[in-house]
């Protein structure tokens, strides 16, 4: 059977690991690793053909989008514009649909297909978000995320003058509500009292509570390991009191990268245009034949 | 904006709560009840036409099977033929794969579209059970039932000589086990301990830890509420040791029936043919806009 011919744009973290999901996904070939120019010349070693542009791979079915939210969409562009369909974890919530909008025109005019938000949240987290609407249309639900590393969270305290280091944890205490512990390492000549009060009243914070640790080391405290809760209460036809939990404890780069895999399989699998997760069955997400699937997990 | 019509085919308890379902969905009308002739000389009142068969309604877009699991597949064959979709919570879960090839014709060749299993297991939990295979391929998922009344072995009691009424209570024990609590009113002029003996040893029951009961009234013991605990360990990429845990407390006819609701709303979004729950977008499932859904739940 004809493999999967992937490229890989973007080596950072999420790049490595979805280099090793490839690699244990028997149904694909790696066409090569997209990077920087500047990445480039560090000459680290690899096995697969490293490149500095999409056009220099050949064959490649679909491009898995390893960049930084931020540069997602002009990397899912340049890639649709070649006619190469596309799948990513872009994780800005407020920005999905809009981004879905434009990509859709794009992905059409050039006859392939984008998978937009492919990750765990949004992502697994999205479908498990609306099919427990579907059991229980009526009803609250809140996703309480950690503990874990908040990416944006910590690029905002490194930000604030004065953080030499920083590493921000999101703490779940419940009904959607976080609380942020920020570990810093200080700059010499800084008030620690000023910078942590700095860090509390930035918009990023102002609203949780916050508590700021000076430490030693801040890259000694780190762990890629995160976790979800997710509960729905809610009424099913006209029945009360229906009660529903989806707990997660995951690495988080090694789900990330896994999600992206199964949605570089699925988003071949649709015509063109660009998609959510949830609109997008999820048998299509798995490798294998599609009865014996339906035999085993129905 | 045009209302979806269905049809209530059987008006059990599932059939009941499905009519409830209906007049909570604001995007359905009820166009009416078909059951057995003679259930309708009974002459039970009802605020909805009710006839005993599907061709005396008009104007019916989906037709919503709340027959026993044996006689679904007769009842979606004779809508079909009238192409009139169906959705239906056909539980036996090894009869599902080759049912749906045999619809998937009939639906084809009369342009209908047929859901079928769209219960709660086989139904959303199937698509939990995809989901997590999506986010870690290699691991074991583990589902685990109860505390609840099971049907089936409820029946199978029932059957045995000296039993007068019974109730077999499913109790999830981990790791996919489960224990049986039977709980039985006794004949008159029938050994206990032997007929307890029967139940144990009977095909049902002979794998698994059954403890049997005398008591007075089985009916006040029923409760429709039941429990699913699923959890899965595996391995994403080459990541180890992810973990994954889904639960519900719920009312069993209450959820089924909210589900069937759902996938009448899906199946009228698909192209002709037969379905399981995992090969049709979540999306589809949801009343509204889809791109205010996209916003809301990605």
């Amino acid at each position: 059977m004809k493999k999967i011919r992937a490229a890989v744009v973007g080596y950072g973290n999420i790049g490595k690991y979805v280099v090793e999901a490839l690699e244990a996904a028997t149904d694909f070939e790696i066409a090569g690793i997209v990077r920087r120019a500047s990445s480039l010349a560090q000459g680290e070693e690899s096995k697969y053909k490293v490149v500095s542009s999409l056009e220099q791979l050949e064959g490649v079915d679909v491009a898995i989008l390893c960049t930084p939210s931020r540069l997602v969409e002009q990397s899912a562009e340049a890639a649709l514009k070649l006619g190469i369909s596309t799948v990513d974890s872009f994780d800005i919530h407020t920005g999905i649909a809009d981004m879905r909008a434009r990509l859709d025109v794009i992905a059409r005019e050039h006859n392939a297909a984008s998978l937009i938000s492919a990750g765990w949240d949004p992502g697994s987290d999205s479908v498990v978000r609306a099919l427990l609407e579907v059991c229980a249309p009526q009803g609250i639900t809140y996703t309480n995320f950690g503990p874990g590393m908040s990416m944006g969270h910590t690029v905002a305290v490194k930000a604030i003058a004065g953080v030499k280091a920083a590493l921000s944890m999101t703490i779940p205490v419940g009904t959607g509500i976080h609380r942020r512990m920020v570990y810093i390492e200080l700059e010499e000549g800084y008030d620690f009292a000023k910078v942590a009060e700095a860090i509390k009243t930035d918009a990023y914070f102002i609203h949780d509570e916050t508590h700021v640790i000076q430490v030693d080391s801040v890259e000694a405290l780190k762990d890629m390991g995160h976790g979800v809760n997710m509960v729905r209460k809610g009424v099913s036809g006209k029945t009360q009191n229906q009660r529903f939990e989806f707990n997660m404890s995951i690495d988080n780069p090694g789900l990330t990268s896994q999600i992206l895999v199964a949605g570089a399989r699925a988003v071949l699998r649709q015509k063109p245009g660009c998609y959510t997760m949830i609109e997008i069955p999820v048998i299509d997400f798995l490798a294998g034949e599609r009865e014996e699937i339906i035999r085993r997990l129905v």
